[in-house]
């Protein structure tokens, strides 16, 4: 191994440098603040936790992005978390157990095996909101409120929605009789839209014509509020189909009413990224961006392997996809020299300054450079046995 | 696999619930303030990295400390990083490439293959800082310094320190004529403290008597300055570890005039957990805690295999630790409930207090217990057609 390799890092790694990073810290104070306002508990789940404890629920999708390990300890199978939503979820379950509705956000990297996402990142900073113990409409609305909070705060400004409901698709399957595997061979195709593929595994199914077309014409429903109505029509008669479009249909004209500059777009087949979802599912887009820029949903059963099923709705973003798309305001790096040569009058005033939020770097004998390679825009001086400051 | 296992965690991984987690935000927030205020800038490493690069120069220990695994991308060897200084001296010497003194601060997850440190965490949060570019002992004691009020702001009052200077020991291997494997194989045997081992080694090697006794007396060189003597006359005519004891007994005495008040003991062998070090090292204790609570010292060279010897000196902690030992407030939890059946008026109340800093939870239709479940102290009211808040 040369010696050129040891700086370089794995691609879709990436390190964050001083001024990107102090603006992250600056945007994960905003948020966490204001999700704290919004009454959600901030917490922090483990990086690394037993692989089936991770991927439960979670499908084939986040099973093939996580980094597996051994553990030394136990001898047993570890995963680092790609996805924080089913670590809340297990929180929420076993570790609170409350009766009342839980509001919990977390923020923290995660890591894909895989690029995906903005700029083919594997490690994603994801923030996020969880509202588990209500099953209403209600909190589905306040999570989309708390989305749409998060996209302003971090600067971006021109934001439409995708909304679509799982439940359309589960109802079909229901419906059709599939088992839970075809079910789920079906979901996985649709959500890659693997046409070809779709075609072939509805084609070896055991299923009638009008089942066929109904899966299949799923993707063909998108578009304003008719599409809705075309859903009705089509899927008439199937029961749990039409309570899905109900649900959607009074969430989306709540969306409009709340927000009503806000562009919506239905999708019924809009499934990606959506394994453990069961109810509604939302996506905000921004120009620039290819990939919806912050999504989430109703996935009401997660917890039940953790010993609750308790309903649940949330969302969840990448941070440094929303910084790189945002506008927020670089950190100001003015700070204040003070010369190697100081007297305890200096070290007073240097503590002082700092106590009022100035950075003070302290010089160094025969340092390399120096106030300004050091980025300084003033400096310490002694005029009359006074410490004053003043500009370079 | 049962149910019940699904919300296990791995031995010493901890999730970190609500309030607890709010207390790390705030001291997160109040330690990135106060480096920022020295001049330190944040950097945010990777969680993963080449292994060969997290490595470098970093010792056997943290080898077996850190969790492997191969990356599908490259089918290279990637680690979980173990320690983040390593990671901050790559970014100074490769990403950076200043040639002023660079300051830099980091708080993050690390991750361990075995338990160790307080409570036998496998997952501490790692918090430092690095100055790089200088050579001098005054940048030793700015990093004792902030080390010391970071102690301070994480409410640990009661604190002693170790000094010690690993060029002793490195001098003794250079003037027995120690090869690089033999000096890592005794540093490795002393910092473990092994006695029969180090015994062992010594009547291996090829020294003589008096070079032998050299080594093994180390352990017996701790207690107050007097041990700065006894090894300047132990030692008499081997130039370099006269020179690291000058240098050690700089440093303490700028200590000792500095904290006047801070109880120092000089340890000539301590060299636990200083893989990488080549000058002065210092340890923090505090009562209630058998291990050192803080730690760090001066670190030369370990920037070479990046493309750059640079001087450096630095600290690290686990901020899990010190939360655990120090006395810092809980954090307020008060809130205020907002009924779910408002109108257009209670919503921009509510908005109006969230942008003012309380926390205002909002009410959902049909919600298991009510504003007390909830945590909220106060309630919104309409009185005369106005939203009042009152107390419960």
């Amino acid at each position: 191994m040369s010696a050129i390799n040891h700086w370089l890092l794995p691609e879709g790694i990436e390190e964050v440098l001083p001024e990107q990073a102090w603006r992250i810290e600056q945007l994960r104070r905003g948020l966490l603040d204001t999700y704290r306002g919004w009454g959600y508990q901030l917490i922090m789940p483990p990086m690394i936790e037993f692989l089936e404890s991770l991927l439960t629920g979670a499908g084939n999708d986040l099973d093939l992005q996580t980094f597996k390990l051994i553990d030394q300890q136990s001898g047993r199978l570890l995963g680092l978390r790609a996805d924080m939503t089913p670590q809340a979820a297990r929180i929420d379950a076993h570790s609170l157990k409350r009766e009342a509705p839980t509001r919990l956000c977390y923020l923290g990297t995660v890591l894909h095996t895989r690029p995906d996402g903005f700029a083919g990142s594997r490690s994603p900073l994801q923030v996020g909101a969880e509202l588990f113990g209500h099953a209403g409409m209600e909190s589905d609305l306040e999570i989309i409120g708390l989305m749409l909070e998060t996209l302003r705060l971090t600067g971006i400004e021109t934001v439409h929605m995708d909304l679509g409901h799982v439940g359309i698709f589960r109802g079909l399957a229901r419906a059709a009789g599939l088992d839970g595997e075809a079910e789920t061979d079906l979901f996985d195709v649709l959500q890659r839209k693997a046409i070809p593929e779709i075609e072939g595994l509805l084609g070896d199914m055991d299923l009638n014509a009008a089942q066929r077309e109904g899966f299949a014409r799923l993707a063909e429903l998108h578009g304003g509020r008719e599409v809705l109505d075309a859903a009705r029509e089509r899927y008439r008669g199937i029961a749990p189909v039409q309570e899905a479009v109900d649900n959607l249909a009074a969430i989306g004209e709540a969306v409009h009413a709340r927000w009503p500059e806000l562009p919506v777009n239905y999708d019924l087949a809009e499934l990606r990224g959506y394994a453990y979802q069961t109810g509604v599912v939302f996506a905000a887009f921004t120009p620039g961006c290819g990939q919806e820029v912050a999504r989430g949903g109703r996935y009401d059963k997660i917890g039940e392997i953790f010993g609750r099923a308790r309903p649940a709705t949330g969302f969840s973003a990448d941070l440094k996809t929303l910084m790189a798309l945002g506008r927020t305001a670089a950190a100001s790096d003015g700070a204040i020299y003070a010369p190697a040569d100081g007297d305890s009058g200096l070290n007073d005033r240097v503590r002082e300054l700092r106590s009022q939020g100035e950075r003070v770097i302290q010089g160094l004998p025969g340092e390399a450079g120096g106030a300004q390679a050091l980025g300084c825009d003033r400096r310490l001086e002694l005029r009359d046995g006074v410490w004053e400051v003043r500009n370079l």
